[in-house]
């Protein structure tokens, strides 16, 4: 049977969310196609929206944080059943045979498929994506704010498994926004002790909250030089250009800056601190499936969860306006 | 019994090295003096003589890649005899119990002793250091072109182990010099299919005999081009600046580039293929005492050994000279 996709896109570059229906054959294969109830809101979604890098199509629909249903199974679908809670993140299928693949990292694999890049994604009523992608959700689970999780949250986790950080080791976050008030939770409860580098005012009182040991002012370099020498492990969610040479003074002999915000200007690093120290720079993308199956599993028995605004998907550009102010507490959630 | 030193010092910044007396102390504790037999030179040393990092005292007596034999040992020392054949490196100390020590990265401790800073190094008939810094070498071992070993074989070694390098990776090395004559040489022997990036002419087939299996000319875009997605590991051991952004997009999802050459320049680094490709940039200085040993057994078992010019102890200006023109063969090493 095909379906009618009741979606939200642009239909130009920048252009405002509006309606737009397509249709969406039968699902073949690993096809599975989901029932959406909730979809996050990223700033990829806007990139993608703005073509800040140069792949968009229009139509574009946009939406990588996606919760629902099993609505329909391909004749090659093994595991999923129809009815079932799943969740969608940025990547929607892979080839599961190349080297990238058979060794875990189908994240990093080239012919890993966007879900919202020359396809249409979850700012709709169903999507479309392939069984190895869409992982499922345990019974009971908050499926109204786990969202967020499957791009925001295995972004921030991806790091604690790549780079096998230990409960022992001392980590700071710096900027308490989407990304980082997830960091908090999850480094908190694996067993760090977390210090936050956001902006003073009530943020620093939130990131105890969400699990910091210790705040310090991300502008304020006197700060930064009394935390000198402390850290295994410094991951920055930031968008913005820092003083990465002076971060990089924060980080222990063998420490790692990792970076997450996506950086328009090039790292500017002196190599002298980073070979005395033998210091690691690095950086990623989101995570591979099994990456996402352990962060559900460790999120739901340590009870972490994307603090959200709720919005109806009609709401869905007034949604991407608050997204967009940096004043949403801490992710965007459209509802159907 | 004090011994009476004939060193050769620099008198004051960029000076040549004259022939310069002092009294040595006998060994108390753990400390060890050894008599030196060879001493590689190395581009630290002329960085010290030159003051370029501001820490130089003078007289300076240089010299780091120190070997010889026992000549007497403090009533601490136990496992090291007079008489028999020992190196030093960079570290001359350690203070063996502060967190680095404890854990097994001496040459990361802010306390390890460096041999050529604030003390008198190897460029004499005598050197004094502490028994954990000098290490013993296997009976028969090739004495006399060993020196090399101690500071630039280590910094090539070293991360082989620290990013625990498989000999299914496929690893690239970028300048055949001092250090990277050795790295072929070691990444071959560790099983690794082993790229030479140099530039064209003899060199390329010194590479192919030093262990490389193919050869690219590292100035020559298109060349590197043809390379993209190929290297586990990329080690730069030149100190001008490259195409760092280029570079990079030779390694695979999760390849790293480590850093081994000086730059004084910033690296400039685009963080966009570092986020999609997983990458990581890293750097080190020399190694620990027990890294140094397990290189010493490798490069036995292996048949590695520098390839040096021999010079004498005399002749310590011309031979800093013929390392500093860049012409040697690969590394200079002076002999009493």
């Amino acid at each position: 049977m095909i379906h009618k996709v009741n979606a939200y896109a642009a239909l130009e570059q920048g252009g405002e969310l509006t309606p737009f229906s397509y249709d969406m054959s039968p699902p073949v294969g690993d096809e599975v196609i989901m029932e959406v109830k909730y979809c996050g809101i990223c700033h990829t979604d806007t990139s993608m929206i703005n073509n800040e890098w140069g792949v968009s199509q229009y139509p574009l629909v946009a939406g990588h944080e996606v919760i629902g249903r099993v609505l329909e199974v391909g004749e090659h679908v093994k595991r999923l059943k129809t009815g079932e809670w799943v969740g969608l993140g940025f990547h929607s299928g892979y080839d599961l045979s190349c080297p990238h693949c058979l060794s875990g990292d189908h994240n990093l694999s080239p012919s890993a498929e966007g879900t919202i890049m020359g396809r249409h994604g979850g700012f709709a009523d169903k999507v479309k994506a392939r069984e190895a992608a869409i992982r499922q959700l345990p019974e009971g689970m908050d499926y109204q704010s786990v969202g967020p999780l499957f791009c925001a949250g295995v972004t921030v986790f991806n790091p604690l498994l790549q780079y096998d950080t230990k409960p022992t080791d001392r980590v700071a976050v710096i900027g308490i926004g989407g990304l980082g008030h997830l960091a908090l939770q999850f480094y908190s409860a694996w067993g760090c002790d977390v210090t936050a580098f956001t902006s003073p005012g009530p943020k620093q009182e939130e990131a105890l909250q969400l699990g910091a040991d210790h705040t310090l002012n991300s502008r304020d370099p006197e700060e930064i030089s009394k935390v000198a020498s402390q850290f295994d492990l410094v991951v920055s969610t930031v968008g913005a250009p820092l003083d990465w040479n002076q971060i990089v003074t924060t980080l222990k002999p063998k420490g790692r800056l990792h970076l997450l915000g996506v950086l328009t200007k090039p790292l500017d690093l002196d190599l002298q601190t980073i070979m005395t120290r033998q210091l690691e720079i690095s950086s990623s993308l989101v995570g591979s499936p099994s990456t996402i199956d352990k962060m559900i599993e460790f999120a739901c028995r340590h009870d972490i969860k994307p603090q959200i605004e709720i919005f109806s998907f009609e709401q869905i550009n007034k949604a991407i306006a608050r997204m967009e102010s940096g004043e949403a507490r801490y992710r965007v959630v459209l509802e159907h």
